[in-house]
């Protein structure tokens, strides 16, 4: 814990959070002690055919919840399916969101919200604090272990036109309710349990570093971190190990609180941009990026990343900050190595002609405001060509 | 963190938190993004007379917010204060409440919430979700490092006629906007500033073992704990010592926002029953009573106890769970004494009389349905005789 930052005024919010085996059970309920009478709910595909979905209705129904089930959007969504899917809100008579979903169902519920009550496109929203009226009210069932979504003021959604992921971040984006069931991530392929989980690592590394860290998210990010590294491996191994998948939806959960808080940094901020390009799984870039990153940040606040280290288990007895800054970025490239994230961008179809323009976009991304280190469209230009 | 818990379901609110040197000048802006256009602000002497509410009102007026100030209240506050306090709240013609003060005035301002939405009387509320009707919107401007209360669901009130103090519970009851300034805490006497230290690691020992912990109470109770253990003495020491403040304004607010969601156990139930009848600080009467109740519970979750411990600061390699357990309680009463807090509590006016009447009261508080030991009200008589 940094000390001086106990001085500085620092926000911490957070949603109301349901957690545990079995927690779903409670999302009809939460939607009546919100008043809502007919959800729309907001879900994709994969979590349909994994029967999450009939579950949610059969809780609702059971509180004489009426539902207007919504699911025309794709990893990375779009503006344009924001667009629809608000038309659709105030089509279907509802009066009350609830999503049921990893990153891409949640951040498009959250835009959904967005429009029904402020109208306009969603692209006038990007960037912070650009909500005026409330939003309706909104339940979010997660059903990854990693994107925070859940309980963050953060929504991305790409800008099809200029192929950019916008950041739209709001203190209106927090959830009333956040219900996180551990049991739903037992449908996950090792692949995307691999990628929500670099996901919230970087989450909650780069919330750690942040310069709007404060002592609350500090913990959180560290007990992700911690929570990531005894588990992260076990989860993507074994779909049944119910106490690996816990301890990830936990740790993504923590992760999630942090970074809601104390904002981003220099991968998410490139991240993005190469999201909104090449339409690939965030957490895998993330991944990629994570590494070369923390190396570039490791000056601006060598002992943080000195605790980095010892959160992810590295043995510290004897040795000296710097040094333990280098082998928690080791352990870091360890980890993903052992759990099959690729190693370089190239492996994942981007291209060299890309890297200039992505830079120029990426210093423009409000995460990169709260990056530990000065950060140019240069600095960026060299980092992607060292992830290539 | 105990793995176990990960997989049961458990919940966990919390309010918007301000903190920070200077936060308090947050106050008005806070009350208009609650709607408030005229507040009813509850405080009492010391805090008017330390200047606070003063400059409460000019942030307020500041932003076009007219005020009603009332301070009619005592420590321990009791069901008349309330029931007067919400006839002027009515008669006010004001629409949000605003609390300046410690932990008397918050759990008034809760209070008076309560009847101004739900009519009736104070103790038709006492115990667990009694609470109907939405309340008033509330910000809360905590005064002192110990309370917790401008994060917890919980008020407490005397009822004169029984000498209890009521325990009232409900989500209702968390404000929509906590805000906690370190600056605050430099006009309070060494006294108090020791009892109410003592509360808040009274707040987070008892939730840390309480059976309605879960891993998000547990990050933040042992790290109330820690910090407690670094910062409480120098916070007596020296009014002007801000680092330790600002400490101990952390470890109060992480204090409160654990027993907030894992509740407490028997240390407050008994501590509730000598506050309604010896109008004492509740701060001291918990100190007394704590290293008492903590060997009571030892043998309910010892590794917890040797959490505890290591949380204190006591060297644990080579020592046993049970060893170090002792080891933490002595640590305990050690940080008490170097304090200055009672050891008996003869010396606070207790007397032998009192005992069965106030074991049949403790068995029935809401507090000790979570302590991690069964207790019945022998038990808990042996207690009160063991520290008197």
């Amino acid at each position: 814990m940094q000390k001086g930052n106990l001085l500085n005024i620092s926000k911490f919010v957070a949603p109301e959070v349901i957690f545990g085996l079995g927690a779903m059970s409670q999302v009809g309920e939460s939607a009546v002690r919100l008043g809502i009478k007919r959800a729309f709910l907001v879900s994709d595909e994969g979590v349909i055919n994994a029967g999450w979905v009939e579950r949610a209705l059969i809780y609702l129904k059971e509180v004489g919840i009426s539902s207007h089930v919504w699911f025309e959007l794709t990893t990375n969504p779009k503006d344009f399916e924001v667009a629809k899917g608000a038309a659709q809100y105030l089509e279907s008579g509802c009066d009350g969101i609830i999503a049921v979903g990893g990153g891409s169902p949640i951040d498009v519920a959250k835009a959904i919200a967005i429009l029904a009550t402020n109208g306009g496109q969603i692209k006038d929203y990007e960037g912070v604090n650009k909500i005026i009226s409330p939003l309706p009210p909104m339940v979010i069932v997660t059903t990854t272990g990693g994107s925070g979504a859940e309980v963050s003021q953060f929504s991305m959604i790409v800008e099809k036109a200029r192929q950019v992921k916008m950041a739209i971040i709001s203190k209106s984006l927090i959830p009333d309710i956040a219900i996180v069931d551990p049991l739903i991530l037992q449908t996950k392929s090792a692949r995307l349990t691999a990628a929500t989980g670099v996901d919230a690592l970087s989450h909650a590394i780069e919330a750690y570093v942040s310069l709007a860290a404060t002592p609350l998210t500090d913990i959180h990010a560290l007990a992700a971190i911690r929570l990531i590294t005894e588990n992260l491996r076990e989860s993507v191994a074994c779909t049944t190990n119910l106490q690996a998948k816990a301890s990830m939806a936990m740790a993504s959960l923590q992760a999630g609180l942090a970074f809601s808080n104390a904002i981003l940094g220099a991968t998410h901020a490139m991240t993005h941009q190469v999201d909104g390009l090449l339409d690939l799984h965030h957490g895998e870039t993330n991944g990629i990026l994570l590494p070369y990153i923390m190396q570039y940040n490791m000056i601006s606040c060598g002992e943080k990343f000195a605790n980095i280290a010892e959160a992810m288990g590295v043995h510290s007895a004897g040795i000296g900050k710097w040094k333990l800054a280098e082998k928690g970025i080791e352990a870091v490239r360890k980890l993903f190595r052992d759990i099959g994230i690729p190693e370089r961008l190239s492996q994942v179809g981007m291209k060299e002609d890309y890297i200039k323009m992505l830079s120029v976009n990426a210093v423009k991304d409000a995460c990169l405001v709260t990056n530990p280190r000065d950060t140019t469209a240069d600095d960026i230009e060299e980092l992607y060509r060292k992830a290539l």
